[in-house]
C-alpha cells in the first residue's frame, strides 16, 4: 500500500509531519509513503528508510492562499502533486495538514466523486467521556445541505465505523434540537423521514448536548450545523480548561492542588483530544482523502496515517461506491 | 408596575417560585405581583404581602404537554391564565418557568406579535469568560429563519441590551462558521449583506469558538443553529465538570487537592451559570413574555423577574415598536 503525504502543510511542518511520517512506517511493514514537499526544509528530520521516497516540489499551498484557485495555480506545491499522485493511481490514499478549504476543493478537482455521490462530506471522530468515540460528518464540506445529502453522509458513516472501527451495526443519529421524531428545521424533519427507512441502525434524532455522552456511533448533518457544533465544543472545552489552569495558579493554596491533580487533569485533557483518532477524512471521493489538524504533532500525522491505511485496506471507497450504486435514483 | 407569575411551572415548583417571588417583591418596592397557580399547593411558602396577589387556578400545564394545544385547551391553568392577564392589560409582562414550547404558543396566541414583526425569537444572556455575558437570540423560537427575521432578531437584541443591559453601542455579530464576509450558508450570506447596512454596531462574522471570550454583545443566528449551539455549550460544560469531579475524588491525593480548590471551582462553575442574567425573553411579543430556566431555584426565578420589571421600566417592547414601524417594508 502506497500513501502519499503532503510534507509541507499544517503549523508544525516540516518537522511533525516528517517526523510522524518515520513513526509510521516502523510500525506498518507494509506501507510505502511518497512525501511530497520541499527537500532542503525537510532534510534536517530525514532519515533514509527503504520504504521512503521524497518528492521534490518547489511550491507550498499557504493557510491563507484561496481554498478553490490553491491547487489549480500552484502546479508544483506539495498538496496539487500528492493529489495528482493518486488522481493518477500513484498512490492509494493521501493526507495533508495544510488548507482545509484547498485540500476539499483540491479532492473534488482531482480525486473526483465517487459517482452518485452528490455531495462529499468532511467527517472526524470525537471524543466521548466513555472513551469510545463517534463519528460526526459533515463538518463543513458542503454548508447548505439536501435530505438526501444527509442519507448519503448516514450511509458513507455507517460503512466507516463498521470497517475503520469495526463496530458491529454502528447507531446512526441524526443531530437535531430534540429528539422527538418530528423536532427541527425543515432539513432535518425531511432527512429523518429519509433515515428512518434506511437499512442501517437508525437511532433517531440525536442532541448536541448529548454528545459527549455517546448517545450515536455515526452522527449526521448539514456542513453549517457540524462546522458550528465542533467549533462550540472546542471553545467551550478551552475556555473552561483555560479558566480552569487560572484558577488553579491564583493563589499558592491552589497551586498546592494544582500538582497534586496535574497528571490527573493532563489525562482529562487528553480524552478530550480527538487528534488521537486520527484526522478528518473527505468522504464520498473515490480514494481516501485525510486532513490532519493544522496543529498537529508527531503523533497527530502518525494516528492519520493509520486511519488513511486502515480505510486503503478495509476498502471503505470501493464499499461506498458498491453501496451508492444499489441506492434508488433520486434524480 | 405589575408582573404575572406562573406559580406552578417548572421542575421545582411551586416552592422556588414562591420563594423568588418573595425575595424579588422585597428588593423591589414599586412591584405588585399576581402569582397564578393552586392555592393549596402553594400555601405552604406563602407569606402574607401587600404586594402580592394570589389567583387561583384548577389546572396545570404540564412538561410533556402538547406545546400548540396546552395553552388553548388548559383555559384554567396557570400559564393560561398569567397570559390572559397580559393580554387584557391586567399585568405588564409575565413569567413562567413551565413548558417552553406551550409558552411560546400562548405567547404568540395571547400576547401577539408586534406589527411588522414576522417571527418572535427567544433571547437570553449567556456567560462570557470576563462575566459581561452576551445576549444570543434565536435560541429557538423558529427553527427555519430568513435574512429578514435574522434582521429584526438583531434589531431587537440592539434595543434590549441599550435599555436593559446599559450597553451603549452593543457590537452586534452574526453567528456563522468563519469570520470572513462571504462565509456560511445562503442565509447567513444573505443576513449579513442586510445586517452590514443597519443602523447598529455591525462587527460581522462571529464563530461560535470564540462566543465564551465576548466578541460580541448581541449574537444573531437562527432558531435551530442557536438552540443546536446553546445545547452544545451546556453538554460540553457538563461533561467536562463532571469528569473533572470523578478526576478529583478518584484517590486520597487529588480529595485533599479537591478539598484546597474547591471554593474556587465552585467560582469557576458559578461563572458559567447564565441563570443569574436572567430568564430567556420572547422578543417581539406586545409585552414582556419571559420563560425562566425549567431547573430555576428562587434566585434564578428572582432574576427573571427583576429582568422583566426592567423589560417593563425601560420601555423595551415600545422602543422595538417604534424601531419596527419605521423599517422599509420590505413585502
Amino acid at each position: 500500500m502506497k500513501l502519499a503525504v503532503d510534507g509541507m502543510g499544517g503549523d508544525n511542518a516540516p518537522q511533525a509531519i516528517v517526523e510522524g511520517v518515520l513513526i509510521a512506517l516502523d510500525d506498518f511493514p507494509n506501507l510505502e509513503i511518497d512525501l511530497y514537499g520541499d527537500e532542503q526544509k525537510m532534510a534536517p528530520y530525514l532519515k533514509q528508510h527503504s520504504r521512503l521516497n521524497i518528492i521534490h516540489c518547489t511550491e507550498v499551498v499557504e493557510a491563507d492562499d484561496d481554498p478553490a484557485r490553491a491547487v489549480r495555480r500552484k502546479k508544483d506545491s506539495s498538496m496539487t502533486r500528492m493529489l495528482d499522485a493518486v488522481a493518477e493511481g500513484k498512490a492509494d490514499a493521501c493526507l495533508s495538514a495544510g488548507n482545509t478549504g484547498a485540500l476539499m476543493a483540491g479532492g473534488l478537482f482531482k480525486v473526483g466523486r465517487i459517482e452518485g455521490v452528490s455531495r462529499p462530506a468532511l467527517a472526524t471522530t470525537l471524543p466521548t467521556m466513555n472513551g469510545d468515540g463517534f463519528l460526526m460528518l459533515d463538518l463543513g464540506a458542503n454548508a447548505d445541505a439536501k435530505p438526501e445529502n444527509l442519507l448519503q453522509y448516514a450511509i458513507m458513516g455507517d460503512i466507516y465505523v463498521k470497517q475503520v472501527r469495526g463496530t458491529a451495526s454502528p447507531r446512526v443519529g441524526l443531530l437535531n434540537i430534540g429528539t422527538e421524531d418530528k423536532k427541527g428545521n425543515e432539513l432535518t424533519k425531511s432527512a429523518f423521514t429519509l433515515l428512518k427507512d434506511a437499512d442501517f441502525n437508525f437511532e433517531g434524532n440525536v442532541e448536541s448536548r448529548e454528545l459527549l455522552n455517546g448517545v450515536a456511533d455515526v452522527v449526521v448533518t448539514d456542513g453549517f450545523t457540524g462546522n458550528m457544533t465542533l467549533k462550540t465544543l472546542e471553545g467551550t472545552a478551552g475556555a473552561i480548561f483555560k479558566m480552569l489552569k487560572e484558577a488553579l495558579f491564583a493563589t499558592t493554596k491552589t497551586k498546592i492542588a494544582a500538582a497534586l491533580v496535574k497528571n490527573d487533569l493532563k489525562q482529562l485533557k487528553d480524552k478530550m483530544d480527538y487528534t488521537e483518532y486520527g484526522g478528518a477524512a473527505l468522504f464520498g471521493l473515490k480514494a481516501p482523502v485525510i486532513k490532519a489538524h493544522g496543529s498537529s504533532n508527531p503523533r497527530a500525522i502518525y494516528s492519520a496515517i493509520r486511519q488513511a491505511s486502515i480505510m486503503v485496506e478495509h476498502k471503505v471507497c470501493e464499499t461506498i461506491t458498491e453501496k451508492i450504486e444499489q441506492m434508488p435514483k433520486s434524480q
